[in-house]
């Protein structure tokens, strides 16, 4: 499996409009440049079909546990193989839900050939997720999310024993999150074991998104 | 003002995908023809550019009562104006939200000059959502909605007093909504003195839903 | 109507055990000392029989729209019929609800016989919810819950614009609450319009909370 | 350990007053009677007092993730250590929450030496909660829940791959629920593997609960 290098766009300014397609035309460049790194782009669901156009591996960052039917404003998994969206992240810190509603969607995304990138704050969660078999998890302690403060240098032991206990259940490919500042932080990560990293504020706040984007890419090719 | 056809998607199959973008089509065409009827397609976050390629008065069916940022898979009220998006509905009967964030939204969207059609399921919650000054508020009894019986028949007074229980407080336009199935169910709505309709499996679940819209416009027009 | 002073216990160490009886107590001291004055004290579920073994105006802080049955965790207002409490609070700046829990609340409340006190964050929520004709509303703009900033001082005219936007939909009584701290806010709240006041830390954090709640009590009974 | 009988008294109307009065001096003879078998009472918050001046082995239905403080409605896990309340069910299918507040709970009950009865909906879920270590877990089919069909006829295999799913991850006793209506479908679901079972209707809506309760320990007394 390719390393991991997935871009949680948030609704930070820049996961919108022209910005959003600049980040995209980067992505599918940097894709074709450095093919042992998968990049996800993990994107608001009202700007996908813009992403869309010019890359094809794009993520929602949350999805309902429902098909398709009367729910004014909600997310149907279904919706996501007809607009052509290859997964999603769920239960995302910022976005926590049930454990009965993250085992629907995961059934409901294997049904479907879905992927789903499952969050977790801490290696126990991780574990307990891994029982519902999803495609990728992420280990994110949410008290390091946004600080600059990169969870492998601050709390490598989140990593390692992330990677183990998600291990004893299924062969899952573990992602790092929460921090990640530098492209050197993803490396470090990968080398504690992550099989990627789940950056966000480092690229979607960054004065050049599509420069530290490429940063990041470059870096973990070396690996 | 015009009288308005505001169409629910809600994620019903065909609110995505090539069947959304017939009914973008469909709404164009019939937009330009009947021209004292205001159609507004509510669409999924998810389908909604795909929709805007064709047709330009398009409502999200949810919003959150937030700004850019670090909100995983929420949906700023700024992103719509990036978008082109003209407002949304929200507290749907569907998708219920706490008065402290409708305020938060219709105050928000304001600011930004964007609409919202703010849901109401009886007339004393039309009555104190008029308070907030959304751009329209649509009464829509919970137990009707789905059902194939209208509103217009089977509780017209949930009209009449909606109607006057919101002009107490400001001009706002009520529409009405819930079991609206046929194009009479419309007209007889505005005749009991709601402003338009807020119809949504009629359209959604019909064989044809273009012809569908058609014949509703259509009824409307003579007005 | 007697002066208002509802006492929201929250949940404070001193919510339970021993120092709650000990403030029922001096509340049924004071109730009877100062009877133009109504003590409501508004505490937790899990305390409200032993406070109601010594005083039996007493309120929750949070109540279902349920009937009995299978709600696992929830409180359905009939319980607090059979129970011996005489109301609720609900929609508290910390607990928020939608409008249409507040509807069913507020009605099965006024089928029952219980009282409801309703919390409003503005005078806009204030007027909003004076159509379901609570027992009372408190207007409490929760920036200031908690700070020691009087609203009675720092935002008088939250409570001034309150009472009048509720007076023009009907004739409830309005609290003042947040940042109450001393019983001479108390006092200008009702000068400002107000029936009365909604206090929580300034009691119960206090070092003395019997006589932090006297010392309300006497003010509020000079007026 | 003993074989557990936990009593989810849900929020039935038999769950408050002199009824559950009742049900705790039933439970207090029963217990001194049968004594290999554990009656656990679980109650709302708001009966609980009640409840415990007959009966000393008392839970609530739910707890939240938080301390003392400014939680208005709200009960901290502490606020039952005041009051001799022994542990909480969280996570009932009644009353789902995040894993991220399950873990809290779990974390929180453990330094308090407060009990925890977690409730899954699937042996999946069992095995993923056992990563938090509570006291006991409940696996109970939410599709059985109330229906008079009990789990361990209908869906056998949900109680034996719940224990095993559980057991590989930690040694924590498994209840199961579901359906449950005669003691004997407590008998088979101890058969099966389970430690014992968590009932509500059964019981709760019997004609003469006492009597209901009675047979339940008698039958398991036998085991």
């Amino acid at each position: 499996m390719k390393l991991v290098l997935a871009v949680n766009f948030k609704v930070y300014e820049s996961a919108f409009g022209i910005q959003a397609v600049d980040l995209a035309r980067e992505a599918r460049l940097l894709a074709s440049r450095f093919n042992i790194v998968r990049i996800i782009l993990a994107v608001p669901a009202l700007s996908a079909l813009r992403v869309l156009q010019d890359y094809d591996d794009v993520y929602l960052q949350h999805v309902d546990p429902i098909g398709f039917g009367a729910h004014t404003g909600f997310t149907p998994l279904e919706a996501l193989k007809i607009e052509g969206v290859k997964g999603s992240i769920v239960n995302h810190s910022e976005h926590k839900i049930t454990f009965r509603d993250l085992e629907t969607i995961a059934r409901k995304a294997g049904e479907l050939g879905l992927e789903i990138l499952a969050c977790a704050d801490t290696p126990q969660e991780a574990a307990a997720i891994a029982h519902l078999k999803p495609t990728m998890i992420a280990v994110e302690p949410p008290e390091l999310i946004g600080t600059g403060t990169p969870v492998s240098r601050a709390k490598p032991e989140v990593i390692t024993l992330g990677v183990e206990a998600v291990k004893r259940t299924a062969d899952i490919p573990v992602l790092a999150g929460a921090g990640i500042t530098e492209a050197q932080d993803a490396v470090r990560a990968v080398e504690l074991g992550a099989r990627g990293v789940l950056v966000a504020s480092a690229i979607m706040k960054a004065k050049k998104p599509q420069e530290k984007l490429r940063e990041f890419a470059e870096a973990l090719a070396t690996l």
